[in-house]
This record gives C-alpha cells, sequence and structure tokens, in this order.
C-alpha cells in the first residue's frame, strides 16, 4: 500500500532551484549566481592530481584540514568552525538542532526563498517581516515574532543590500535565540558580520564556496560560531557529510587569497558598470553589494524582459512572487557577458 | 548569552565514526568496510579530467545523468532512483519526511549504530526488537512495536548476516508504515530486496557507492522505490546534495559493472579464506554476507585483541556496547593483509 509522508511534507512543494541549461547550449547564464572566473588553479590541482585512496577511504568526518585552514584565516579556533555540504547544510543543520516543531523562524523579508522551505521541512513556523525602508533590518519587528531562530542574509538575495553592523549587533543583544547571519555573498560587501562572534554567543554565521570561489559545483560551505553552537552542529550534521576532494579543494580555495580577491576587484568593478549601464538605460537599480544586481526595466514588466533575453539566450532570473515581479534578478557576469546583455536589452 | 539547543540534541551523544589514521600512518585498516582495492578507472579519469565549469557551476539539482543510469541498470523508472550524499543522507531524508517527532522508529538490534542517532535528532522514539534466533527477522517483533518507519539492514551490520527475501516481504505486506531496506552491502550478498518494488509501495532500499565501488571518500549513496516516495524525498532533499564530479563519477562507477564483478568476486573469495582461517583458529565466525566478519575469539576477550592488533598497526572495530563486546567486526581485506592479521592473532 501507499504510505502517506508528514503532513508538513505532503503539503508543501519543495524549493525550486533557477535553471540549468545543459550544458551543451550555449547560453549566458546570469540567473544563479555563479562566478563567471574560473576557480583557482591550486583547486584544479587537487582534482588531477586525486589518487585511488582519496577515494577509496572514508574522509575525515570533521574536516579538521579545512576548518584549521579557516580557523588560521579567520583568526578563531578550530572549535568554532563547522564544515558542511554546502552552506545550505549548515542552514539545514542550524534548524534542526535549535528549532523544535511548532516554533518560530523569523527573518526579514523578502529573502532567500529557501528559508520557508528548510521551516516547513522542520514542521516550525515562519515569520517573515518586512524590510524597512531603504532595506534596514526590521529590529524590533523581528524581535517582536518571539522567535526562537533569526535568519538574516547579509548582503540580502535578491536584493543584494547590505545589513548595516550596528543593526545585526543590536539584533544579537537583545535576542535570546539564534541568530544566524548567512554571509552567502559578503566577499563581495563592505563588512562582515564576524566581529560579532568575539560579543556575541548567540551568532552564527553561514558562508560558502560557491560564489566568491567560484565552486557551486563542488557543494561546500561552512560555519563560524561560538564554540557551543558548533559541537551542537555536528551532532546533527552527518557523520560524513563532506567529501575527501571536497575538503582538500576547499583548503586549496581559501588558502589562495591572493587569487580569489583578484576574481572579487573584477566583479565588483564589473557590477559598478553593470549598475552605471542599467541607470543609464531609465532601470531603477537598488545599489548591490553582491554579485547580482536586482533591478527594475523602466516598463515595469520584468517577465517579459526574462522572457525577452532568454530568446536571446541570456537567462536571467525572475520571480513570480508578490511584490517581486517589477524586477529582475541578474548576476555580475564578464564584462563581455555585460556587453551582451546591454545589446540584447537595446536591441 | 549562550542560546540553548533543542532538547533532543542537548541529550544526545552524537554518532561516532570508526578511528580514520592519519595518511601518512602506514597501517592496514579492517575498521570501516572500506574496500581494499582501488575504484573503476573510468572514475578516476572523470577527476583527472576536471574543468573550471564542472566546479564553478551548480550541478544537476535532480542528479538526472545518474538516475538514468541507475534505471538502466535496475530495470526501474528514472522517477523510482533519488541520488544521495552517501546513503546516511537517504536515511536521514527518509526519517524527515515519513517520521513526527513522537512517532517509532523499529529496528531489528542490534544493527548500524546510526539509526537511533537519526532519530534522535527527528526527536522520535526508537524500539529496538532483538533478532530472532540464527539472525531470523523478528517480524511480529517489529509490527508489535507500532512503528511508522522500519530500518532493516540487509546484510546487517555488524553481523554481516542477510535477512531471507519472504522475511522481508511478509513484513512489508503486513506493514503500513515504511520499510526501509538499507542494502550498503548488498552486492556481496546472494540477493537484493530489489524485487520487492514491483509489489510492495512501501518498501524502500538504499544503497551507497561506497563500499562496493571503492567510492567512501566521494560521498554517494541512492534510494530505490515507489515514485511517489521518491518525490517526497526530493522534497525534502537539499536543493545540491550531491556535487557535480561525484555525480559524474557514480554514473561511471556504476556503468562500469564489469570492473565492479570482479572485485567484488575477490572479496568473497577472501572472505570465505579469512572465515575459515579465524575457525580453524578457534574462533566463532557468523558466517558472513558483506565485506565484514563479526567474530568471537576463543578467549571472548575482543577488547584485548582490539588492542594487541592495534599495536601491530592493525585496526578491527570493536563495540563497546552491551551485548557486542565478545567480538570484533574485521573487513574483509586483501589477501597480503588477511596474512599480517593472521600472523598477528598468531604471534
Amino acid at each position: 500500500m501507499l504510505v502517506e509522508p508528514r503532513k508538513c511534507i505532503a503539503k508543501m512543494a519543495g524549493y525550486t532551484p533557477g535553471e540549468q541549461p545543459a550544458r551543451s547550449e550555449t547560453v549566458i547564464k546570469l540567473n544563479t549566481n555563479e562566478n563567471p572566473y574560473p576557480p583557482s588553479p591550486c583547486v584544479l590541482e587537487i582534482f588531477r592530481n586525486v589518487e585511488a585512496d582519496d577515494l577509496r577511504r572514508y574522509p575525515d568526518p570533521a574536516a579538521n584540514a579545512f576548518r584549521d585552514a579557516a580557523a588560521q584565516l579567520y583568526g578563531l579556533k578550530r572549535e568554532q568552525i563547522i564544515a558542511g555540504n554546502g552552506s545550505d547544510d549548515i542552514l539545514n543543520i542550524a534548524l534542526r538542532a535549535y528549532l523544535d516543531p511548532g516554533q518560530i523562524l523569523a527573518y526579514p523579508d523578502p529573502t532567500y526563498s529557501l528559508y520557508p522551505v528548510l521551516a516547513s521541512i522542520q514542521d516550525a513556523k515562519v515569520a517573515p517581516v518586512a524590510w524597512e525602508p531603504g532595506w534596514k533590518l526590521p529590529v524590533e519587528g523581528l524581535l517582536a515574532t518571539r522567535a526562537r531562530v533569526i535568519f538574516v542574509a547579509h548582503p540580502n538575495a535578491p536584493t543584494g543590500t547590505p545589513v548595516a553592523l550596528a543593526e545585526l549587533r543590536a539584533l544579537a543583544t537583545r535576542f535570546d535565540g539564534l541568530l544566524l547571519v548567512d554571509e552567502a555573498y559578503v566577499e563581495l560587501a563592505d563588512e562582515s558580520a564576524l566581529t560579532l562572534l568575539a560579543t556575541h554567543e548567540n551568532v552564527l554565521i553561514s558562508r560558502t564556496l560557491s560564489k566568491s570561489y567560484s565552486l557551486a559545483g563542488l557543494r561546500f560551505g561552512y560555519g563560524l560560531g561560538h564554540a557551543s553552537i558548533i559541537a551542537e552542529l555536528m551532532k546533527v550534521k552527518d557523520s560524513y557529510n563532506c567529501d575527501a576532494l571536497s575538503i582538500s579543494a576547499a583548503v586549496a580555495a581559501l588558502q589562495d587569497q591572493d587569487y580569489a580577491r583578484s576574481v572579487w576587484a573584477k566583479i565588483r568593478s564589473e557590477r559598478e558598470r553593470l549598475q552605471v549601464e542599467l541607470m543609464k538605460r531609465g532601470w531603477d537599480v537598488i545599489p548591490s553589494q553582491a554579485n547580482f544586481v536586482f533591478a527594475r526595466p523602466p516598463s515595469g514588466d520584468a517577465a517579459a524582459v526574462y522572457a525577452n533575453l532568454k530568446s536571446h539566450g541570456i537567462f536571467v532570473r525572475f520571480f513570480n512572487t508578490p511584490g517581486l515581479t517589477e524586477r529582475v534578478r541578474i548576476t555580475v557576469g564578464t564584462p563581455a557577458e555585460t556587453d551582451a546583455l546591454l545589446a540584447a536589452l537595446d536591441g
């Protein structure tokens, strides 16, 4: 006989990832915030030098080689770091460790659309709180939800807007639950919430190598926080949640900061050009500190712009979600990709 | 301030993986059921030919290339297959989709010690039911638990004993919840529960490439079941739970069945020799259909045997768990590794 799943699972829809056209299709892919530049050559070397034993044997369950590399880079201790199978894994583990079914996950809205999906799987409630004007953190509104866990994306997606450190600090100080700051795009922003870790034991930061290190295909993220939080997360994660090669590759990527910084400089520069060019064409552009721009075409008909660009082989992201339908999210590509995008818009 | 985790997390201990000595140590590692032979050369080729775009871009979230390869191999449809970050990921997803907090996970006992850990994280109850004499499936006992989900490892760990297909069929027929058959070692057994999928919509089979395909370091497992079960599991899994290279490598491994079968033949043959040699030395050996042997030394002092072997640089698994302390679990290695093990025992 057929078995019914849990009610909370039966009624949920699941997360919808951005379109991934087949690799054989020649497209300009500005829809899932992938980095247009290759990862560090040191990362490719790891794979090219793979040995059978790297695959045959179980990896280090704690990924300590990565934890030590990250500890050195950020001036933290190994015990303050957890490695994950993408930062989605970290978000998932954090909710499973800190949020009971029926409790509340709060977050400023709009934001990363995975958050309510993860809450549904945990059979928890969500409390989306509208950003204050100018995309300021709604501190009072978030506290008023009586949430047990708050997620804040900094910079936020899909808006690209940063959250002021003073606002995050105020929230962390007054909140008695877990505050997770999702820094998936932070390497392209002006500042990180990392300094809060020294003063606030209830802050957990999630990071990923998907965007800033050009490793979306690798699935590697990490969490930074108080050792007591990390110890609980380590209990919840899958025993071997990171594969052996991804751990080595992540270490190589993190240790090649010169390469990473050169890539980030190119993306920041191109982000400025893209924003200026869109504004010249009458678009309303929210100033971004991420590797994408969330912008409104003069017509306000973002669906038509999305469809037109797709007909030119250019993929951008359109969110068919109330409140978001007048804008498209455009990933910052190479200068040539920006040129093609602008030409299609002008054509 | 410090934040308390969920009560169910605070009180649990987490899973303890087997020891992983540093790669620089020269040891004979017969403690975590790794395959002593390298993976198919086709798998190594995947990594050596890696391109930047394989890493830079997100993987296919559904891993359809793998699903199609598995569908062809097993005579199933793509919709009956889900790929996971190791089979632990599949077990985890299955519980999260089908077991509410407070409900019961039942399993024959002793078995894979991860099961109660996963139940604790879900804040669910467990009902271990002792195997019947001769390691027969306790069908009545499992049904009497009023479980919502039953896990049966076939062959079982750490005993290596198979479960008769007729017993599994009887259980599936009479059970109104989800029956997960954990076939982590099944390629080394005489038969699989795969045939049940055609007749029983409540059966989910989990498999892994860790053991039989020598890919423990890769983290790749999969689930096989009715399309309606798989659809629910797809909602619960992380959006991109398998990395791009692991998907390609898993396809390559699965498609090189000639290589895989040659490895399995060597392990079966060496398993027989190991069992015979231990029995010659007075050990009580449970006949195994997996890539390990669970055996009692004549002294019954398994802890001493474990420590003695470790002093010779030979790692086997000792479970300091009531009911298991008189035996060690020895992974089937190469003939040379078996020779070294026997020499250490005889020395």
